[in-house]
């Protein structure tokens, strides 16, 4: 069954590959367009969803994520609308040398091929996937959870028939109804035609992919991201970027999850930062030292009590209003730490020493690391990128915010007149 | 047990991965001395594993490869200076923007961290591998075949002295001294100490790796390259391309396996072919059509006749003096077969149309697509590259020849004063 699906998108591929940009932009109108023509039975299918997952007893901030009105449509065509605006990624020409036997070589961007995307709740997430992917030259298998699969599959049927009118063939674009665990699995081993395998959800679900698949993965999400505050930081700057990285959006991965302080600044930067996070009730757990200056300190405001971190506290992404706090000695001390817990999402460093930015940015080895600004820009928009199917967090083919270029492959094309060894 | 040396080798990264040109060139040089003076040492130690391949029934041909003399360690140690040579791929500034909130964004290439490198027979592999890891920034894990365990262990022990008398942490170089499947295992799943995975052997080795791996693989080198000579092809040139890819060293993942002819040529082209390839004795398996030709006519050189061709022979990587032949109708048909049996490799048109070229090099999606040269070019030395560590076959991060730049990931650093969202 889902072999049938992987061979239909190898052959859609075949064409989709050497499309034109004009062709590939018509079809995602032909999306955009369609998605909101469509808005009441998308909204009717999701209604059943959210039926669903009242009666099985979906806490709220997941039916939220599920819900879909006329805005949210209008939302994701016009996200489709914004991939029509991008690049064409496929067919650039990254570098090309002549040989001394006359062989002239040139590297070119080619798709991926097949890319198969596993994700869960949000339904947004199937036209999104698939607008980068058609983009990018890349038929895309889509397999969601089951939460949505009435909303999913009028969406992927609203699709299909959006681009088969274009005259391209639909298999560009198929889902996966089946929502089994099986079916998940089968797909991650499915190397005969699928190139790459991207999970987009929580932890579970990309451990599991990371195991099971013997496809191609690029690993997607999880950000234990570290502020560490520095000797030589400018505090009041340290604050806002603590505040803002910690509570502008906890629940993604780009939000700060553990603060580092210097011992020489910790007093006069931890209360401060204690009583900016009040005001968002952000829970505390600290190390002794932490502990003691929030615990002798009569500046400190009201609030929650400052509890002692486990060292599971250090390795958890809390994706909540939570933080671990730890008094450091030396910037060596801070980037050990990093070393030991950090997921390689994001991390910053607060100073105003340019040698001190410098030897923290060379030495963590994460996809982003700031100096002297929030965690939170890890993100294709505010890297200008456009679009992005998620932040890789493995260090092969793409780190950081996947967007179009990420979703592309090369070859090599080698011109020759008779050349022999 | 390989915990521990997953354990050493990340700590060993955090320095590699900030060494100065100089002081990973100073390593290398001290290994490729290290090598020429201790040459009396690994011959000894490869005698072992030689008089075992003999006791075990070793055939000829495996027994040369293992083996190893001064001239060969000299050109292991030749080798190594030639990666002194190449340009320091860690560092490079990729991509740099600001952004209009003044953020300045620079996209760096890194090290990947720990590559654990798994291969067969050859040790002259352990200090290829070593001295493109070290160059490259990257911690390196061997793990060669029981049949070489003697040799790979002496030439490992020279390589970590050699590294350890320039100050540098010769945990940088580390071999998995026990051989059974388990270590091999092991070293598959070891996801929290290493980075990439690469294996160098044969189509069984490189399986066994992409089914059971867990840490992300850079898959190498199985070829069932194809040559297709069109109808507007120059013969004579054909000939010498068909003849040079299939007889210039049949034993390597660039050879071509597999001839495809279009029919209106095919009688001159088949026959020319056929009586050049008799010089070197190589076996033909073809499609009736091909049969037909050869059975009838009467300028065909004595030689071996040829058989029909299976379903497997179509997909066979023969590595040896055999062929398979196909007559076309069409290009189109070339290239649906090139789809159904290529394994990604090398393919190759010969033709004097420039408008078929260039729709034979958009559609097959090789990593090496060639017009009117051998496939045997698709190979770092040739491109360019210098040293190369394998070809890649898959299209996530590496295609086509791994040489240094391959052996990098990036990292994002973001420079900012105060930027919050």
């Amino acid at each position: 069954m889902l072999e049938e699906l992987g061979i239909r998108a190898k052959e859609a591929e075949k064409e989709l590959m050497v499309a034109t940009t004009v062709e590939k932009n018509a079809a995602l109108k032909s999306i955009a367009d369609a998605l909101v023509m469509s808005a009441d039975e998308i909204i009717e299918a999701n209604a059943k969803d959210i039926q669903n997952g009242i009666d099985n007893g979906m806490s709220k901030a997941l039916l939220d994520r599920l819900k879909l009105d006329r805005e949210r449509i209008e939302g994701m065509a016009q996200g489709v609308m914004d991939v029509v605006s991008l690049p064409d990624p496929v067919g650039r020409v990254l570098n090309s040398f002549e040989r001394p036997n006359g062989l002239k070589i040139e590297k070119v961007s080619t798709p991926l091929g097949v890319i198969g995307v596993i994700f869960e709740a949000r339904p947004n997430v199937t036209s999104d996937a698939a607008a980068l992917a058609l983009k990018s030259g890349n038929a895309v298998i889509l397999r969601g959870g089951k939460e949505a699969i009435n909303s999913n599959t009028k969406i992927a049927q609203v699709m299909r028939a959006a681009v088969k009118e274009t005259g391209m063939n639909e298999d560009v674009i198929q889902l996966v109804e089946n929502t089994t665990r099986e079916s998940s699995t089968a797909l991650m081993t499915l190397n005969e035609y699928v190139d790459v395998l991207i999970p987009r959800g929580g932890a579970g679900l990309i451990q599991a992919v990371v195991k099971n698949a013997t496809v191609p993965v690029i690993e997607t999400g999880v950000g234990n991201c570290h502020v560490y505050v520095d000797r030589d930081a400018d505090i009041d700057m340290a604050v806002e970027i603590v505040f803002n990285a910690k509570t502008n959006r906890p629940s993604v991965c780009n939000a700060a999850e553990s603060l580092l302080i210097h011992k020489d600044v910790a007093k006069e930067a931890l209360v401060k930062i204690k009583n900016k996070l009040d005001e968002k009730e952000v829970e505390l757990v600290g190390d002794k030292e932490a502990i003691d200056i929030l615990k002798n300190s009569d500046e400190v405001s009201d609030g929650f009590d400052i509890e002692e971190a486990t060292d599971d506290d250090w390795a958890t992404e809390y994706l909540d209003y939570k933080m671990s706090v730890k008094i450091v000695d030396t910037l060596e001390e801070a980037i050990e730490h990093i070393y030991q817990y950090s997921t390689g999402h994001s991390e910053c460093i607060v100073t105003e020493s340019i040698d001190r930015a410098n030897e923290f940015m060379d030495r963590v080895d994460s996809a982003a690391v700031y100096v002297n600004a929030s965690t939170r820009f890890t993100d294709g928009g505010e890297f200008g990128f456009g679009a992005e199917i998620g932040i890789s967090t493995q260090k092969l083919h793409a780190r950081g915010p996947i967007g179009l270029p990420e979703l592309q492959s090369f070859k090599y094309k080698i011109y020759g007149n008779g050349q022999i060894r």
